[in-house]
């Protein structure tokens, strides 16, 4: 088994979900990786079952109490890296899920109501992670797409044509634009140079509209990329991205 | 019926998943959103339901066709806006799931493969999103993330006296900590200005909190938001902080 996931939730139902369809789906299926979701509330001590409390000097919601979760995460705490999904964690980078997918797996805590007692993260060595700068009504979702994106990198798990060297972020890029037949359609052709069989001028033009279209959609990216470019131009630019 | 989405994918069967359960899987079981999955592939014309073809220019992988994708969106196109998720898009902000949750719903386009032909993004009024900076095997989850950030704020999902107004993006900084009982833990106790009863310090305290954590973990956050105070000081930014 080469990567083993481990979710810790208040929803193990909710696993694996999505991640048991297409491509992660039959990964796990042919045993690429492995999941298990545990129930957080397992770990509570009384008999209510009582894993959150109310948010010490006030407010709305409910946060999830350090001992319960803590007790839940040293049941299963191992060798791998522990990420818990909160929004105030580091925006997740495909830097970051490439060095995921090499390791021997992740075990991820989702947080619900208002999130974790704050001392978990003073008391454990948990990574906090976010998969957007948007709110969610819990970790469950950003786990599984931190799972997908994951799983798609194990070795096997998809062919060796499609290592996915050339996709949006890998080289600090936007991916450049597809097409495919039918030839014309609304009257909307294919760009001439695609359909030329000049692989250097295909090559030039892909890398011309990935950076086209980076810089106009993502000035932010463009930015990291040309200032790295400058301060690194060996080209080796993977790690760099994060 | 105050939201309504769509998804086109050719993984029907991944939804509703993990929008049935908790918070969501409430609301969709009230009736205060509804969601429909529609197989692209029941546009397809031929009878292998082709819906991908080799990317024009050679490469790896498939590209969806456009003018089946076409035919299963205008299938069901209305006044809903409609969002293809791929991470050619502008990132998806708290700004614009609180708009779009605000409207009627949204035809949401999933992706898989190496995706979309892009003359479909020329053709049809599609707004490309992307819900962080790293590469899924597909749309689906990028969509149940969207759909799940949206629900939560559909009126009546949540609580009145959770509004979300204090969660992290909402003002432009990530939310301050939480803490909550037991008070001692391993020695760890919460901080005493949260048990001072002071409403005025522990308010400014929770605004420190949330300032000094946003400049250390997201400075990119920060910069925006010391620099729409400049420009703003007017105090009202919701907006600002697509």
């Amino acid at each position: 088994m080469s990567f083993n996931a481990t979710v810790l939730t208040l929803y193990p139902d909710m696993f694996p979900g999505p991640l048991s369809h297409a491509l992660a789906g039959r990964a796990l299926a042919n045993g690429l990786w492995s999941l298990e979701a545990v129930n957080i509330r397992d770990s509570a001590t009384d008999r209510h079952r009582t894993v959150d409390d109310t948010p010490a000097g006030g407010g709305a919601g409910m946060v999830l109490r350090a001992d319960v979760v803590a007790s839940a995460l040293d049941a299963v705490a191992d060798d791998r890296p522990i990420l818990a999904m909160t929004p105030r964690g580091a925006p997740l980078t495909q830097a970051r899920v490439r060095s995921l997918a090499a390791g021997p797996g992740t075990i991820l805590l989702c947080g619900r109501f208002e999130g974790f007692d704050e001392r978990l993260f003073d008391a454990r060595e948990i990574e906090q992670v976010s998969i957007g700068d948007y709110v969610l009504s819990g970790g469950e979702m950003g786990a599984m797409v931190l799972l997908d994106a994951c799983v798609r990198l194990v070795p096997g798990v998809m062919g060796a044509a499609s290592s996915g060297d050339e996709e949006s972020f890998e080289s600090g890029l936007l991916e450049y634009p597809h097409y495919t037949r039918p030839y014309d359609w609304e009257g909307r052709t294919i760009p001439e140079v695609l359909r030329s069989g000049d692989h250097a001028r295909i090559a030039a033009w892909r890398k011309h509209r990935a950076e086209v279209d980076t810089r106009l959609r993502r000035p932010d990216l463009w930015e990291r990329h040309t200032g790295a470019r400058v301060q690194s131009p060996s080209g080796a630019r993977h790690e760099d991205e994060g």
